[in-house]
């Protein structure tokens, strides 16, 4: 298999998980401004979560860079990272309509860990099938925000059943840190190309 | 008609229908962790459903790689196999919403029977357009897991009214049969291309 | 702009129709075998707009076959055809839940005239986009089913107000004569290419 | 990253925006002609977002012309465009639902405005990407109508105080400046490929 279809399809996935989170900002009974308060929550958790999947993407493509050939391994591996990532809209609508309450908190945040781990397991397929001198080895690196990631998400999930304000801090903290532009990708992608 | 649009439409639609199954998880009212327990019949169906729409997928992607010239029967049984998957959220969600019982995973069983019948007829359309030497022909083989799909979806489906418990059973015994990476396409394109 | 994006855009827009409709199936209470015969109204006029939908992709792709240079004038041709398409899934839902009733029919007969005639437009916008040795008109020709299929959508709106059965035949019939296969198209390629 | 999967992550979200508006055009009960009344201003509503959403996948296209690498910022400027677009379904619901409603018609107008900020920081992003001879920045000019259009949006949620009906026709007037074909990118163009 081609990877070209790979992406696409997890692309198309990714788009309307994107989208479809937002169909959790009912539209409001009246006109009144003070119709929208009760969605300011759910906005702030769509906002998160929209990060959260252009990450996903962001990290998805970067990931696919250097696969020439998708084995079944790789496809399946796929298809798990996008079953968690397709639970993101349901977490989401549920934090966002519980403001502060642990268990939406927590359920959050196992989601992105299984998510996290989805990831990494698709990433050790992909080195898997490229062999001794896999590509993607070397630009990967240590990746330690890759690892530390699955770390504070485990750590937000016990944190929210003390503060679910403090978890979903954290939560933003993550995504604040993958914001940040990733060089290590580029370098080894101008090095190998 | 070339076939990268037709592939394209296809992942398009299988991408949809893979995502919009989740919607069937409806956010609880309160973020009490046993608001989640009636959610859980619904989360099983929809990884039982998504993994076979991920196997349709892939088999789709399999069965279009040696397609040169989409004729106007193939594009018509490509429509007609995504009638059919095409209904697989409702049967779903349906059995999610009714756990263990018989109709709804009767239903569930016939829906996935008319869509194993209809990738059949897709493949007989590919292979006719061949002609004498059709490569996906000798890709196919005599393509048993094909062929015994569709009786345990009739077996499971007289199963359903003794029990669904069985049915739902035998559903996942075929998926897990599929998940099995398939050697067969992989080596006659080697050997083809 | 390459007609690449513009393929790729309708292709989306058309996926999605096709499988939004779906969600008017909507999973009825309990799981009774009678629960599911208000849904057949509903499962019919679903069909009928899954095959509209199909003859239109279908189509699209034929029209644009010829096209090197998407001008501004087809990209809004384009988006209005797409606009009326994107009503079917509302008269279709409409029809489907009011079984024989004359005005929701009629509107369905409406929306299908309307698309009927954006279609046209849009061919008009890339035969004069191509000039005097315009490809598609010759592909084109004279275009019965073209002409006809609006007279016929016109004839059934009137006909809703006597009879919805008969209008819902008289759209029945007009998708099975898309249905046959179309070979103006594939020999003026052929001559053509 | 190339831009392919750039331009086709934004048509896929674009795409399902445009169509998950109609589902706001919730179908009446009963099938009687006066049940379509209230539905005229969400239809209404409806056709002007199409509109809009229709010159933003154009615009999109356009920019994205003569960008041959995709950075890190162009790539996030780009989501930030997208999730105010992923707003737009839920502003024009509510003032489909709240005709000529003050809050509503004004909300519609500021998330036209942030998104209008959006495509500007994003053409920014790519004209500082391509460094001196950025060929987007002769493309764009001066760009008078990307800059006023802003303006108008804020006039027209001042105007939604005193009078939604104004506010709503001034979203009108500027989507028909849009629609005017724009010859600006097409020259460039033509001059620099």
């Amino acid at each position: 298999m081609g990877k070209g279809r790979l992406e696409a399809f997890s692309d198309g996935v990714i788009a309307i998980l994107i989208t479809i989170m937002v169909l959790e900002l009912k539209i409001p009974e009246g006109g009144s401004p003070l119709s929208l308060r009760p969605l300011l929550p759910v906005l702030l958790s769509y906002l998160l979560s929209f990060i959260y999947l252009g990450i996903y993407w962001n990290n998805h493509h970067h990931l696919l860079h250097s696969v020439q050939r998708v084995t079944s391994g790789i496809m399946w591996a796929n298809l798990h990272l996008l079953f968690w990532l397709s639970l993101v809209p349901f977490t989401t609508g549920w934090m966002g309509a519980n403001r502060h309450a642990a268990v939406p908190a927590g359920l959050y945040g196992l989601v992105l860990l299984m998510a996290g781990i989805a990831f990494f397991v698709l990433q050790r397929a992909i080195i898997r099938s490229q062999g001794r001198d896999s590509p993607l080895r070397r630009a990967v690196g240590d990746d330690w925000k890759g690892k530390l990631s699955p770390l504070v998400y485990a750590l937000a999930m016990g944190t929210a059943f003390v503060s679910a304000a403090g978890a979903e801090a954290l939560y933003a903290l993550v995504a604040l840190a993958w914001l940040v532009p990733d060089r290590r990708y580029a370098q080894a992608q101008a090095g190998g190309a």
